[in-house]
């Protein structure tokens, strides 16, 4: 496996994958084909084989995936076979929404710390959550060694928090600022812009 | 301009370039060049021009792009030069984070109706909004003309009411339940996920 080589829209697929087969596995499945997964995440049986592949020879031929193990192994491959610690940056509405959700946790996730830089909100509990003051963000961070972090804030201020995680030490940040972030290369940025991709869809109408 | 050529990745950019030209419009910026385009949204000038050109001659040599000019195309090619009318679904957390949310008129976008199928939470306001019955939901989207709908229910139930969002007529579905939808063709979706974006990440840490 040399990590170098796949491409990233490979990567981007596998936790589609990923969640599928764990859906599987809870309504009691114990093996799939790749004919069937790829109906459940409307991808082909041929480009599922073949993103697979890229990893190793995890199916036999004639009685497909045993999905425990496809669901272990994609789980390596994604580094979310552990837990990993998450910042949340601003706690506006979608922060909330965030520091309330159960469903992280089970996917690799769990959120440690939650920041804001309005000084009505710092103090303010968030379900198990105090929300902290962002002029302590830094240092919290960098000591806890968080490495992901959630960005929740105004596109006015999303740069300026961004090179703050950067460098605390994050390396991946889940960007919900409508607004696209410098970061270097060494660090990953996703988006979350409902608009974006409202748009996107608009197009074929 | 042929819709039906233009692969859906390219389409894909086209929402993130319209939304860092808005940014430079709204510092009162005036003109920009592919290679600054570039620079805001981590995109190569060479991609940029190849994109744009998909549809047409938008920039001169020498002297780039009209910011307000290209725009308006943009808008136009993504057929946000309108504004939709937007039906949500599903009350929760989320829910009540998009209904609040300020940033979607101005990018084409307007939930005019949300629907829960909790009773407790039917008839509740959010902002300007009275939650409806789901039970009414198939007539109201039908009767109104709705095409685009927000789904932010649980898992389990995403499927049934996607096959009956379907069923109204729309076309268009933002999906922020962690399970890919089955539906005809001829709709579009899209995926919000928070924790796929996130294992899409912690492959490279």
């Amino acid at each position: 496996m040399n990590a170098e080589k796949i491409p990233d829209i490979i990567i981007g697929r596998l936790p589609i994958y990923l969640r599928a087969l764990q859906r599987m596995a809870d309504k009691g499945m114990k093996t799939t084909s790749s004919q069937e997964l790829g109906d459940h995440v409307g991808i082909s049986a041929a480009q599922i084989r073949k993103d697979i592949s890229q990893f190793g020879e995890f199916g036999k031929q004639g009685t497909g995936y045993s999905i425990t193990y496809l669901i272990d192994k994609l789980r390596e491959i994604l580094k979310v076979d552990r837990v990993w610690d998450v910042a949340l940056v601003g706690a506006g509405d979608i922060g909330h929404a965030l520091a309330r959700y159960q469903g992280f946790i089970n996917r690799g996730y769990n959120i440690v710390m939650i920041f804001d830089n309005d000084k009505a909100k710092v103090g303010e509990k968030i379900g198990e959550f105090v929300v902290e003051d962002t002029e302590a963000m830094v240092e919290r961070i960098r000591s806890a060694g968080v490495k992901i972090a959630m960005l929740t804030v105004p596109a006015s201020s999303a740069q300026e928090v961004a090179e703050k995680l950067v460098q605390a030490g994050v390396r991946g940040i889940l960007n919900y600022a409508p607004i696209s972030l410098n970061v270097p290369n060494n660090v990953k940025v996703q988006h979350i812009d409902p608009a974006t991709h409202l748009q996107r869809m608009t197009y074929y109408l």
